[in-house]
């Protein structure tokens, strides 16, 4: 058996062994007392996670899907939306709308920035009446930036009443996120980085408004239907089989992490990613984005150096996984992620090895 | 630690050991040659068990995720369909189709009976011309009825231009099935049952001519875009983060089903299918549908006892899962699977337990 690969990308992230141990035991019906008792912790464990009261939903699949619910429940054909983007995550939003014939208003920002909040004002001054809701990215995985989600959310009910929705798939239980006491109507996340549990997993959290505009909404939707998702839960069901395992695996992954405690999480992270960045920056990859998220740490690959060939051969000669730049930042970037279970260690060992591997490719 | 659960419902099913130890192994980057071979393996794998040349696409979804992909790509507003159903999977197509705005024709049969090819014959003959498609059930759980596949795809063919798609949620792995052979369009699965994995995992076929209403199709559609998902295997990937320990659970659960070879299988099945229904006679269970498939039996609750109260203690008292009648059969009939990894032991043991549940009820 090959040395178990070291994983620091943006997701999936490493699992803590009693997760894959949970993952692992006979599987359960899930129309039973048992599966529902553990599928209703699971949800109350998430709103500890997400810092909400909301009622949160639970699906099979992956965060796109996640994200693509929310399109098909709040939204009916010609509504008005703006979506803030400065990434592939934010352009997801986008991408979303428009396969559902939406067309929404775009505040686009240099790949590498934040969300410039006077620019998004300006959008909502213009546009606030009638506009149903605006798409955010909490922290964009393809470039490392963390946006200012509280403040757009304030000046978003300042100016309008849009729904304030969020993708928080990588933020989420590593990154300061307080979906009640910024008001953020919707955020979408999924099981596999800061939740620390295997990919198959989305979840959402839903505000009173976001329930009435799932209520009031006109766009197609079966497998996404909220109402049916929101209505099964009384029962401690899903509408349709979920991803039993996950569940179950999830249900361990939140009991660690609120053992340890969401704060100190946050703390933990935020002091990895200062580290990280810190360490980069010594081996030649300064930091890529404006406003740094704590979740992963985005380097510019040294001058001469080819990025997709670096993470090539991290991979192939030292097992070691790191993420390559998407999109135009292909090969001139890098991204290694401390999100989850990926621990200080695991990082090191990482670096030591990217160390050698752009020694190799310049002699 | 309470002893396992002996798990007789029609999915989830129970999970060989070697494919449970598959799903606690440390997790892979989705997007690494490792997890590409695997995924590639299993895309092979599967169309040995569907009995296809026709690609295979795999999702991240419950089974109806895979019935809804099924609409989104294969049709447009407005056009015309026919359902034949009878059951409530059956009816499944129905909603999924009118939540999509379309109204399909219905054929509706007696629940217990199966598809009756002449009034299918005439509903082709009179509506035949530019229906897009019929909407089939393999074998219909919710009443244990096999319907005639084969025989209600040679006179679609016949009598129309009409895509076949099947369900084959339950069926697939334990009854026959040829999907080149009958020219099915269409055929989808999922992983929790015949295919001996967790659920959580959706898999469709698709015929030349699936492939071109998929291009043509004016649905909206991102997560369940076909034409995403065939565009990635060529990289050996998936759009969207898969679930990727039940992607590497799969490719070992269809290893154990090469191995045994899938002819083998339906025999098998179709074997522990008569002694099941026999044994379920002889406990006062007579069998329910008129046509029995080989995947689950389904029998009438004695005279006086209460289906409902049953299966309650059954799973309390004996910690076995058999299944209770749903919608209009709810307590009056039950349901004992016999697909994938359960074994004629676990059912012996299961219905041992009955018999003792039925025998305390009545005194």
């Amino acid at each position: 058996m090959p040395s178990p690969f070291i994983l620091l990308t943006p997701g999936p992230t490493p699992i803590p062994p009693s997760v894959l141990a949970k993952l692992a035991e006979p599987i359960l019906h899930h129309r039973t007392v048992e599966f529902g008792d553990i599928f209703i912790q699971v949800l109350e464990n998430l709103q500890y996670v997400f810092r909400t009261k909301n009622p949160i939903l639970l699906q099979t699949t992956s965060g796109t899907g996640g994200m693509e619910s929310a399109v098909a429940n709040l939204l009916s054909p010609g509504d008005k939306t703006v979506v803030a983007a400065a990434g592939a995550f934010g352009n997801r939003w986008t991408k979303i709308l428009k396969s559902y014939g939406l067309n929404p208003i775009l505040l686009e920002e240099d790949w590498g920035r934040a969300i410039d909040p006077e620019k998004f004002k300006q959008i909502l001054k213009t546009e606030g009446n009638n506009l149903k809701a605006v798409f955010l990215t909490h922290t964009e995985t393809s470039t490392g930036v963390v946006h200012p989600i509280q403040l757009l959310s304030r000046l978003t009910h300042e100016h309008s009443d849009a729904l304030v929705v969020v993708d928080s798939i990588s933020g989420l239980g590593g990154q300061e996120l307080e979906t009640d006491a910024w008001d953020l109507d919707v955020v979408v996340s999924a099981s596999q980085k800061g939740l620390m549990n295997a990919p198959g997993l989305a979840f959402v959290s839903l505000s009173e408004k976001a329930q009435k505009a799932m209520e009031a909404s006109k766009n197609p939707r079966f497998y996404w239907d909220w109402r049916a998702m929101k209505k099964s839960i009384a029962q401690k069901e899903t509408p349709y089989t979920p991803s039993v395992s996950l569940v179950v695996a999830q249900s361990e992954a939140l009991r660690l992490i609120k053992q340890e405690g969401i704060q100190n999480i946050w703390k933990k992270t935020s002091n990895l990613a200062g580290w990280t960045r810190e360490e980069l920056k010594k081996l030649g990859f300064p930091n890529f984005p404006q406003t740094p998220c704590d979740v992963l740490s985005a380097g510019f690959v040294p001058e001469g150096a080819d990025g997709t060939e670096l993470v090539r051969r991290l991979l192939k000669e030292f097992r070691v996984s790191i993420a390559d730049g998407q999109d135009k930042l292909k090969g001139r970037i890098i991204r290694v992620a401390h999100m989850g279970y990926i621990r200080q260690e695991d990082i090191q060992k990482g670096l030591t090895a990217l160390s050698s591997c752009l020694h190799a490719a310049r002699t």
